[in-house]
């Protein structure tokens, strides 16, 4: 049986910001799985199927996924940025567990790709260069008290922030209250990064005070990023650059 | 004035993990500046300067990346894994902030890379498919009474956690106290991934439970992965596969 099956990172957008590494194992892949959006990044060609599949359907795609290779075929399944960072990689793991056991003999590999916070990061200047943390803000999967829990912790650890899914149509409280727990425990100069669809024709940046931070400032395709109480701005012409140095004083 | 300076992530160690971006950033550039054995990955061409220097002269290094910019080079300063994370681009935003006010009008970017963390997760699986945090194990330039603090609270806030830097031959001790804090918080079958020189000739996992992990299983290559109280491992022929689901129950 030669089927495999790759969960591949292809980055924030742009396609220079994909690896060869994931390149190679798209251009040997029988079958593309994954997210609309996604799926119609990949160019098609003789001999490759594209199966694309709508938001929230992930257990189901990855059991799709898995069930192909196990037929033979060469399957990638493809994830926004990072597939291990708030994507397919999970996915696919809690498939496999709850799956038949042949499908633990299957050739699987996860390649990764650059994740949103790190391209948002990058644009910016080095908001993530010190300690950090991700979290994601959606209250799908997980009880609103535990990311509250979670951002409080953070914010006494004094970790850099990044927020993955701030807001979305179906959950337009979640970013507001977010803000309000951050304004509780930081300083109103704290530096905020706004980050919308880094990499694509549509990106957005925007670096704000926590005093002057709005959650409509937010949307599902933003990545938000806090700095600590150590962050740095740089004013020059442009856009200023948003760093954390490497060293905390005594 | 033509001059400019990207700050390159060339990833984890292999070729296939370098961006297309950070490729043609190194095509075009005529000096490359960087630790040693990050400048000895980059090729030998005509018209390209190799500038290496030594570890813990990130200072110097950064100055002397702006000033070449600045005289119109078009410098590539290299980084292992992503610039962002623990690496030179706060250093360059340092040196930036404290120098000359021209060099604020220089073109300056970062280019984002695979971070060892990213690498690390992918080979075992998704350890980091849920809120994690990073932290950086040294404390060369912090004091080791935060490390510790931000150990107990992410420990407390449930983030699986990712580590960096967790030991080197001048700092024999830290990680040892580090495992002591985690056992205080955290149930002996907490799943640690120790994640050696990822990609390269020398890369070697292991995957052990809190409880069974001792402080020379690290070293200055190694990236340490501790699972959140929610990470599993599915058994299978070779190596045990480590993630973190998408879901925490209410």
């Amino acid at each position: 049986m030669s089927g495999w099956i790759a969960i591949a990172g292809i980055g924030p957008g742009d396609e220079t910001l994909i690896t060869p590494e994931v390149t190679t194992a798209l251009e040997a892949a029988t079958d593309i799985v994954g997210y609309i959006p996604y799926v119609r990044r990949i160019a098609p060609r003789d001999g490759l199927t594209l199966h694309e599949s709508d938001n929230r359907v992930e257990l189901d795609r990855a059991r799709h996924a898995l069930s192909m290779a196990a037929e033979g075929k060469r399957v990638v399944v493809v994830s926004s940025g990072d597939p291990g960072v708030f994507a397919m990689a999970s996915a696919v793991f809690e498939a496999l567990e709850e799956g038949p056991e042949a499908w633990r003999a299957l050739d699987i590999r996860v390649l990764p790709g650059i994740t949103a916070m790190l391209a948002a990061a990058a644009r910016a200047g080095a908001p993530l260069g010190h300690d950090f943390c991700a979290i994601n803000l959606s209250d799908n999967l997980k009880p609103w008290a535990l990311i509250e829990k979670r951002l409080r912790l953070a914010a006494e650890a004094d970790f850099a922030m990044a927020f993955y899914n701030p807001r979305s149509k179906s959950r337009p409280e979640g970013f507001e209250r977010t803000l309000e727990v951050l304004r509780e425990v930081c300083a109103p100069e704290r530096p905020i990064l706004f980050a919308r669809a880094v990499s694509t024709p549509e990106e957005a940046l925007r670096v704000v005070p926590l005093g002057q931070a709005t959650a409509d400032m937010a949307d599902m395709r933003t990545v938000v990023i806090v700095g600590s109480s150590t962050t740095r701005i740089i004013e020059r012409v442009g856009a200023p650059l948003v760093y954390t140095p490497r060293s905390v004083p005594a």
